[in-house]
């Protein structure tokens, strides 16, 4: 940058010319002066003509730069009394503005429940999937969208559905939403719309989906969850229940085929509506996948599931099959706000999903995470036997029970001065019930080759701890 | 699908085995029948083994599917009492369940404002831009992600506002929406929380925006608007104003430089907040962009920008550039509801941006757009010279102003019988501002091929209807 002192009468003028063309160059420079408060309001700028001779530049390149500050109100200028600094003209703005991050300890192992292992994400067969899905897409489904989701999608997603969940569906009941908390947040402004006041929830869930759900106003009633999974018959005149039947979160059992009807029952008999967090049900282990309880009443279940988990989470890809007198309402309230998930990665989803490569995705996450889940039952039998694992029939994550005189934040901060990050069942209750100390574990976080070594901190954890 | 009849104990099963593995089929087989209602409630089925002998299958191929049918629902078993059809198994569900759509007439050509020529979206670029991004990003930014957006896509952006739009910008004042509508939700959310009760909102402007604001509790407070802008003296008490300064949607005047202060000087005396829409800011024609009004007070001007116009509204990726006191209120409404953009599409945009791409697509649209403004005005001025073009100067929408007398509708009905679609002045009004009767014309949705019929046949309409 070439440095040039302009003098003129009486003012000086310094002004960093760099590379760009010289008047938007100059431009800069007064912008520049300006906001740092090294030309300040009212003062007068030298008469274009002689600034243009002190910098060696054209005088219309001056005449066109004091032009263009003015139209932005950097300066201001009136026929024959020449061109200054406008008022009002605030400071450089200060470039360090958020809050500082609380200061954490480092986590070199994460053991924590709800991310999968990003580096499965299948990269290459993800581009080749958008590569034909954009070959072959009409520059229409690029625009605005409709609010359910590019039909594409919608019935590669109902062949699917149908197929690997036995969900009730058709392409017309289904919602595409930018990731499960959008999906449960259009359904609890639907019901609050409609008068709902009140929603069940399991006793021991994420608090982000409670915290959902009472931004519509809704009030919280948890539910006491056993090793049946939740106490259907606690329900009462509530308007809604969300569950996880498939693979309670946190406590991994699966809803009792029992319990499934008590819920399907109470949900008919007084008209109201369960919602089905489907989050991990493709992965099941021990027996072939329960089938979505959806499928026993599809007038009374929104069925939400993800590609959160056999994907990413960065994708914000997830879906609603909705009973046939919620879809306006759902598909009202998503028009509304504009929240629409990105065409592209619909488009994508839609090919990937056609093209079979869903379900070699989702097989080949399943018996990975399945080898996981056998090595961290393997591990604590051998290495800590004193705890008691449960949960382990699916999904991502399983309940460490610990010995009842355990404090759950005394084993997750030895596990923190080892570098290892654990979440106690606790932090995870909605409500008042009771249960022994544990720990949700997940174990799909960690890159493969750092598993042993996670499983193992974990062990030495709970050999200190317990 | 072979067909087989199982007769037992005077039943008659009609099962359709498909051509998928044994168990699965008749897993379905008997989902099928249950939900159809061939088998009702409380009917008992046949011993397993009498079952597979009528079907020639292994008698444990009966014992699972029976067993899973039992986990999820559709049947119920007691040791000793056989198996029966559970209780309260609803009938299929209906295909067709949504509304259908109101019965539009045909559009073949389409000159209403807000969509870009979705075949301009630079396909091979994007996917390259993609490819590239894909391989170098690490795999935690699959994850959940930043909710103020990854890191990699706010520092290009700062860089490129910076440059391209003189906005006052850091990276850590920038979060990533999907969309301006969920932009313009957080701040609206994040004003609702701290307090504010109204929002003044130009004169003519999208409703869905307005809506967003409602949504939040806030009351609209519309502003006149004429050929210099907002009539930025009408500002009294509301807690933020909405404001499209560089090109006003939809009467296409720039906000001028005498208005922009009065605004900033407005928001600056009172420390309200000025919301800045910069939604075709990139697209200038007769002279040099101005620069965004943000710099002149960026702790008391939310700027938000897109790349709907510029790229396609299906990547929904917009931005906001905030004031340092909002910043952790936005970023706490956007986390609240998860409401997170792909990751994907965050990075490929970051890559598109830093490998100059993003500007030479700018350029190319906006050169693309120019010479459809140019033959819009040569056409209107030679074969409808009885309207008034305005609002030229920029964007990709103008005002055509009807002689007096016309009715907006009578326009639009003509249009219509010709196959296309127009918009009224009348149908962005939000107050109760009056002029003359206009058309609001986008000429940026055609397919260049098209772009000529189309303005043809306004000129027709307009010809017969003035």
């Amino acid at each position: 940058m070439q440095e040039t002192w302009a003098t003129s009468a009486g003012l000086d003028l310094h002004l960093e010319m760099s590379g760009a063309g010289l008047r938007a160059s100059l431009e800069s420079a007064l912008r520049e002066a300006i906001s740092s408060g090294r030309l300040t309001p009212g003062t007068a700028l030298p008469a274009s003509r002689a600034l243009a001779r002190d910098l060696g530049v054209a005088r219309n390149t001056v005449v066109d730069a004091y032009g263009q500050l003015v139209a932005e109100g950097w300066l201001a200028a009136r026929h024959g009394s020449g061109t200054w600094v406008a008022e009002r003209i605030r400071p450089p703005v200060p470039a360090v503005v958020a809050q500082p991050p609380a200061v954490q300890p480092l986590v070199r192992y994460d053991l924590r429940a709800g991310v999968p292992d990003l580096s499965a994400f299948p990269r290459t067969a993800w581009l080749a999937a958008a590569r034909r899905a954009l070959a072959r897409t009409p520059a229409a489904a690029l625009g605005y969208g409709d609010p359910r989701g590019l039909e594409p999608l919608r019935v590669a997603l109902a062949g699917y559905l149908s197929r690997a969940r036995g969900v009730a569906v058709t392409p017309e009941r289904i919602v595409v939403c930018a990731g499960y908390s959008q999906a449960l947040d259009l359904i609890c402004r639907a019901l609050g719309e409609s008068g709902a006041s009140s929603v069940g929830v399991e006793g021991f869930g994420h608090h982000a989906h409670s915290r959902i759900a009472a931004a519509s106003g809704l009030q919280l009633s948890p539910l006491d969850v056993d090793e049946h999974g939740v106490v259907a018959s606690a329900l009462t005149n509530e308007d809604a229940v969300l569950l996880t039947p498939a693979h309670q979160f946190p406590l991994g059992v699966a809803l009792h085929s029992r319990r499934r009807r008590e819920v399907v029952d109470w949900a008919v008999g007084t008209g109201r509506l369960v919602v089905e967090d489907d989050y991990d049900g493709e992965f099941r282990y021990d027996r072939q996948a329960i089938g979505a309880l959806q499928s026993l009443a599809p007038e009374h279940v929104a069925y939400a599931g993800t590609a959160s988990k056999s994907l990413a989470p960065g994708l914000r890809l997830a879906w609603l099959v909705l009973p046939a007198r919620l879809v306006d309402d759902v598909v009202s309230a998503k028009r509304a706000a504009g929240m629409l998930s990105s065409s592209l990665d619909q488009i994508t989803l839609a090919e990937f999903i056609t093209s079979g490569g869903y379900d070699r995705q989702v097989r080949r996450v399943r018996l990975a995470y399945r080898q996981r889940r056998d090595r961290l039952v393997a591990e604590l039998a051998r290495r800590a036997p004193q705890v008691h694992l449960t949960g382990i029939a699916a999904g991502m994550h399983a309940l460490v029970t610990l010995p009842p005189a355990t404090r759950e934040q005394d084993v997750i901060g030895e596990a923190a001065r080892r570098g290892l990050a654990l979440e106690g069942l606790s932090e995870f209750r909605t409500g008042t019930q009771q249960r022994d100390p544990a720990l949700v574990v997940g174990y799909a976080t960690p890159p493969a080759h750092a598993l042993s070594t996670a499983i193992a901190r974990l062990c030495a954890t709970l050999n200190v701890t317990t």
